[in-house]
């Protein structure tokens, strides 16, 4: 298992991490098999979405802000209540298809570390397992 | 890795495709192991839900279009965040449990393509390992 | 494959089924590798969420019943259709990371049985592929 090291900047921020997760497939010589990202908090998740306009990234951020705003009728005392419900939704494991050494994504598709409790020293596991 | 194509005919449908994969499972040989079902598109998603009352699959998309209408104050120009939205919702990668050649899902449950912003030509790609 | 019951008691309830997987990990000497955390229901599903304040979890049951309201204009008569789109939304299949024996989890994550539409007496399915 590998650690990612995913340093947040805001309290919601997508980070692209794909470049990071291509270069450790590189780094260890990752063939063809299943990937596994994994977001180990509670208060983010991990998501695939469009690569090239930076505008859905903050759409996706201000949609869910207003579905699940932050100050709400919350019993969880610490003021981060709508982060965890984000981190269910959005959820925290997503599996992707590596072949021949290269991610298998779509055209417009990106791997997002999302953040929505930030800003906070993150971590995202892999787990490749070859085919 | 295998393609399904899925053609789609709305901008908004669910599309049972259990038996699409079932007949991919057969034609593999694939025994016993872990499938995914990925969806390589960011307006689009994959989904397990209730394979009897199609009422299901309407509701569920008629409560996702009121949660996030098409129509609402977006940044991404090109009028689909909402399903962008959706996508990373509802999410890109499923697993399913392949046992002696079947498809190990609940009695109620068929796997489905999730159209956000059809209609489209589109893949879905079924990766398995034996275990 | 092995079998996890979980008997509901309400109708919306998140219960931690951590404990009962470690168990099986134990019981089935599984070591290095992927774990699956399979729901077979349509009107249930599973997430990984915080495992110290339990207002976390009623918390996210509260938000979900608020976005979702169970009566509303729905097309499926058997009144459940909200359960079906949180199903959906939440997820029916994680996956998480086994390593020497032991789930690898953040320190706060915990993994829940999500039910929707109970009290029932539910199944989750467990799958382990080694490394």
């Amino acid at each position: 298992m590998i650690t990612l090291s995913v340093p947040t900047h805001r309290r919601e921020e997508l980070i692209d991490i794909t470049a990071q997760i291509r270069a450790k497939i590189r780094e260890y010589g990752w063939n063809t098999g299943l990937l596994t990202v994994f977001c180990p908090h509670t208060t983010a998740a991990v998501t695939i979405n469009e690569n090239a306009d930076p505008d859905v990234q903050s759409d996706i951020l201000n949609t869910l802000a207003k579905l699940i705003p932050q100050r709400g009728s919350y019993a969880h005392s610490e003021g981060n209540s709508d982060a965890h419900v984000k981190s269910s939704l959005v959820g925290a494991s997503k599996q992707v298809i590596v072949h021949s050494g290269e991610l298998v994504l779509g055209t417009w598709q990106g791997i997002y570390f999302c953040e929505f409790d930030g800003p906070r020293h993150r971590q995202v596991y892999l787990h490749f397992r070859a085919d």
